[in-house]
Formats: C-alpha cells, sequence, structure tokens
C-alpha cells in the first residue's frame, strides 16, 4: 500500500569549479508505505541555495558534507501522503530538509520535517523564501549581525537575490539609504523596484577599480554597513568605501564559491584598525531564536505590501541541476526554486 | 625668564616603506616662557610607536597627518619648568602628546596635558606603557573588543611587544590558555616568563606554511580569540585556526606599515562566513570610557607581580628616530622609549 516512485539527485562526483552537469546522478527509487513514527511526502517544491556548493568539497564545515551517491539534501516543501506519526495527517503541509527528490518516508525527525500553517494567505513557496529561510538570512543578518540603525547607508551585494532582495527591503522599512548591486539590467531594474536608492550593474564593470568608482558614485559620502553576497572584488570595494566604524554582515562569498585555487584576499584590509570595522561572518541557523519576531514581522511587511517577492522557477525535478547551476551564473531574480509536481 | 632651549624632530620627507634616519631632520629651538594659561615643561620620557608611521602618509586617516617640517608629536612625560595656568604648578608631572621635543611651552589643551598622580609607586616611564596608551589598548581590545572569556585559547601577535606583553597577561589572570607569536629567541623567553603558555619565534619560521605549522603544533584544537598587532601572514594563519565563532581584536599590523603597494589580503578570507568569524578594529581613543576601570585593575594586578613590564630604552632625544625604526626591525622587548633628560 502506498509506495509511490521518486527520482532523485546525488552526486555522481565532486565538482571541479564551476559546477557541470555531469557531477550528478539521477536515480529513480520506490518509496515504501510509512511504518509507526514515519510519514511519507510527496515533495512539490524545492529549493537550491549557494550554500550547497560548501557541502560538495569534501571538508569539514559547519554541516557535513554531502556524500557521493547519497540523494542531496536541501529545504523542500511537500504534501503528506500517508502518516505512521501521531503528529501527521495525509494533506498536511510539510517543510523539511528532504530536498533533490520527488518523494520520501522517514520519521520528521531525519529530515528536520515540520508542519506549516496553512492561514498565511502565502504560497507554498514562499516557506523557501521570503518566509523561510532566505528571509530569516536577510533579516538575522541585517538586523542584528550588521546592528543596522535608521539612516545607515547600506550596500548590499547579490541584491536581486534572494536574501539579498530581501535586505533591501528591510533596510528600506528601517529607514536607511541602500545602494544595490547586481549584474544585468533587468535584475538592476528589479532592485531599484523595490525600493534601492541606487543599484550598479557589475556586470558593466571590467574591473575592481570601475566597480569602485560606480559604488562611489552613488554612494559619495560612503557606507555605513555591508551585506555581503559576493565576496571577492565586492568586499574589497566594501572596505574601500566604508566609514569609520561600518559593519559588515558576511552572509556569502558566491563569486568565490567555485574557486579552485585559494584566492588573495582584499589588498585593503588594513583599514579594518584605522575605520574600526566590524567584520562579522555568519549562519542563519545561529540566530533561530529570531524567528518568531521575523515571522511576525515579514508577515506583516508582505501583508502591507512593504515587502515583495519574486521567484525564478524551473520546473521538474529533471531541471535540479540546472537550477543550482544558475545561482552562479546569476539566472535568478529573487528565490530559485525548482518546481516538482 | 625662564627660556630654555630645546631640540625637536620633524619629518624632511615622507618615508617610502621601512623610515630611514634622513626622513628625519632636527632642529633646536628656544622654547618662551609661559604666557597667561600656558605651561612650561622639560619632558622626560618620550613615547615611539608603531601607530605614528601612519601619521607619515599624507592620507586622511582617524589622526591628521604629520606635516612636512612641523614637529613630530607623541606620547610624552615631563615636568612642568614655569606655569601661566592656575592648575599647574612648577614641579607637576605632566602627561602630553608634546613628544618627539625636549621641551615646550603651551596650553595644556594644545597638547592634551594631563597632570599624573605621583604617589603610584610606577616610574614615570610606566604612564607611556604598561599604565598609558599601551596598556589600555591591551586592556581594551583583548576584554571588550574580543570579549574575552574564561577558558578561551589566544593567540597573540607581536607578543613581545609594549601591547601583546600586557595583552598575554591580562589574558592569563583571566584564566585563558595563551600562545604568543615573537620575533628571537631572547623574546619568546620573555613572552614565556609573562605567562604565556607557549610562544612561537616566527624568524625561525621561512614562509606562511612553517608558521602556520609551528602555530598549529602548539594550538592543536585552534584558538577562540587573536589579538593581531602584525597582519600579514599571521593574520591569515590565525583565520585558518580560528574555531568557529572566534572573535579577533585588530590593533595593529605592523608588518605591513611600509607597504609601499597593496598587499593581497588573507586568502582565506571566506572562512568568515563558515566559521562565523567576528573580526573588529578599533583604536584606543574609543575606548577612554574604560580608562577609570583599567587604571584600577592595572595598579592592582601591578603591585600585586600579576602583571610585570619590560622597557627598551634608548638615550637622547638624538636617538628618537632610531627607537621608532627599531621598532620595524623589533629592536624592542616590551615598551620602546626614549629617555630625554
Amino acid at each position: 500500500m502506498n509506495d509511490i516512485t521518486s527520482r532523485s539527485w546525488s552526486l555522481a562526483k565532486r565538482p571541479v569549479g564551476e559546477p557541470q552537469q555531469d557531477d550528478f546522478a539521477i536515480s529513480e527509487d520506490n518509496i515504501a508505505a510509512p511504518q509507526k513514527g514515519e510519514i511519507q511526502v510527496r515533495n512539490s517544491w524545492m529549493s537550491v541555495d549557494p550554500y550547497m556548493r560548501g557541502r560538495m568539497y569534501d571538508r569539514e564545515s559547519y554541516v557535513p558534507p554531502f556524500q557521493i551517491s547519497e540523494t542531496l539534501q536541501g529545504g523542500c516543501v511537500g504534501t503528506v501522503t500517508a502518516s505512521g506519526h501521531p503528529d501527521f495527517a495525509v494533506g498536511d503541509l510539510v517543510q523539511s530538509m528532504a530536498g533533490w527528490r520527488e518523494a520520501w518516508t522517514a520519521t520528521p525527525e531525519a529530515f528536520m520535517a515540520v508542519k506549516l500553517p496553512k492561514d498565511t494567505g502565502l504560497p507554498d513557496s514562499a516557506f523557501l523564501g521570503i518566509a523561510g529561510m532566505p528571509g530569516l538570512t536577510a533579516y538575522a543578518g541585517i538586523l542584528r549581525v550588521a546592528e543596522l540603525k535608521e539612516g545607515d547607508v547600506v550596500f548590499v551585494s547579490g541584491a536581486a537575490g534572494a536574501v539579498g532582495s530581501a535586505v533591501v527591503q528591510i533596510a528600506k522599512i528601517k529607514g536607511c539609504t541602500v545602494i544595490g548591486s547586481a549584474g544585468g539590467a533587468e535584475k538592476v531594474e528589479f532592485v531599484k523596484q523595490l525600493g534601492a536608492d541606487a543599484c550598479i550593474d557589475y556586470q558593466q564593470t571590467a574591473n575592481y577599480d570601475e566597480l569602485l568608482a560606480a559604488l562611489r558614485a552613488v554612494a559619495p559620502k560612503g557606507i555605513d554597513v555591508y551585506f555581503d553576497n559576493v565576496g571577492g572584488d565586492h568586499f574589497q570595494a566594501a572596505i574601500e568605501l566604508a566609514r569609520p566604524m561600518a559593519r559588515m554582515a558576511i552572509c556569502g562569498m558566491i563569486s568565490q564559491y567555485n574557486d579552485t585555487d585559494p584566492r588573495p584576499g582584499p589588498n585593503n584590509i588594513i583599514q579594518i584598525v584605522g575605520k574600526q570595522l566590524q567584520i562579522r561572518g555568519f549562519i542563519v541557523s545561529t540566530h533561530s531564536d529570531m524567528q518568531p519576531a521575523f515571522m511576525q514581522d515579514m508577515a506583516s511587511w508582505i501583508s502591507s505590501g512593504n515587502i515583495r517577492f519574486e521567484e525564478t522557477v524551473m520546473e521538474g525535478v529533471e531541471n535540479a541541476p540546472a537550477a543550482f547551476m544558475g545561482l552562479f551564473s546569476g539566472r535568478n531574480k529573487g528565490k530559485m526554486l525548482v518546481k516538482l509536481s
């Protein structure tokens, strides 16, 4: 009874540099009916996120590395199709870490599965974006890690991405001047529509000096806060433009995730001293205590129209690697998602 | 009445790279008797400090640059020889920023002159070191900026210097494991005598890999706190050895002060994210509110023998440039001072 099939993705081999299609392998498995304590779930949406690139390296980090030939994991939303667990009923909407597959049977604990509320007015996919991990990342990063204050001049790299686009809007809500960086005219326009006071197109800059000049033109008095999603030249430019006592929340450095050799760091790092910069890396799970405040604020901001969100959707589990690879070529505007069924 | 002569140093030209003797020019001036509101002071000690190198560049910073042919400034201690100011009497011990000269006449405000207590049991020179700016730098930097906690493994570069040697001892008082780095066997021995659990001799390491290996050998489980006086390879090694949530107080980067070209930053800066590092630059004047607590703690630690201090003294104002240049060749153990009379 209730046996279903599911296609799922694993690593065929570890990517070297930019991930390639043949780094991934698809397989089809039978998904058993749930035993006592288990639930069977059919996923409707799965998330691809930049941080997953880090788990593809075979090295110790804050999350264990993916193993070759084991199904990849990540955020997803689905519906319970059969349940052996007293807290879950058929039809329940479930968020879990059992991504990169169409369906699964396991205990809720195995994939940190939680039931989602049904009366939010939000599309299910929002729990993988603006109302989920990327939204909380933006919220905790800009408010707590960067210690945002009203009136700050805030520079957000990757401003058209899932996290960046939320940071832009939260900073505007909090009364800041917001400068974004994004790749391509369409994304720049999107960031401006979100309320950014200015947004540069880094694809129109040929090198670091041009990037810095473009930023200086829109932030002539410098910046108080930098929210980093990109790293590399963007980080160096942020240090250069930083005012005394500027604060930097380092969320990610997507421009460096595919590096095969160590890359020299910012050549102006010495400015940390004279400008008394505060640079803090962070991981969203460290700030899970902010989840209740985040959900309350975000629900209110979305319903009042103060926060908008965009999704870039690819259809079908077969396109999951393409969606993931698209993160590094900047294919997404807002949250990159795979629609599964 | 009361006119005296004073030799003083100015910049003949701005140093390029390592400062040279002919970057400095000495002159002899008549120091007038004080007018109303002024004091005349004969300096007995002057300080040379690494931060002064930054003021020799013609660039905006947290302190204005030194000007060519204007007398240099810096911390000094002296005795009032004539007074036109009601709060200062002949014989008073005065600390001020009127260094690089033997005597001066000015309002106290012009050089931030303050009277020093006479009953401290400390030598006058201590107010330029352990009981002065370098001591407060160590105190504020390790306790507040680095948020030191009992049980931390602390790595201090430049551990034999004025600031570093104080950091080593404060961290030991607070119940930490302390790893130092210093240049040469004599300094390494000094740092160990101060209580450091281990100290490496960076002069015995030929490159970054050897430096990292030497540090790893004495901090096999990594570090929780890094107090940076050196920058460069030391900073990169600290990032490499940092445990999750490690905190770094960036006080100075003396290895980079004479750079003539921008130097690539740490090639492992991306670890800021995964390890959630907190990196903070600081300047002591920002933390002047800690001065009363510092003086109370430091007086108690010195009198109880928990804090020792060492001075490297050069005699005569004519040797002030040599003393300053000696900072960059590591000539000093503890505080580098010039005895003036």
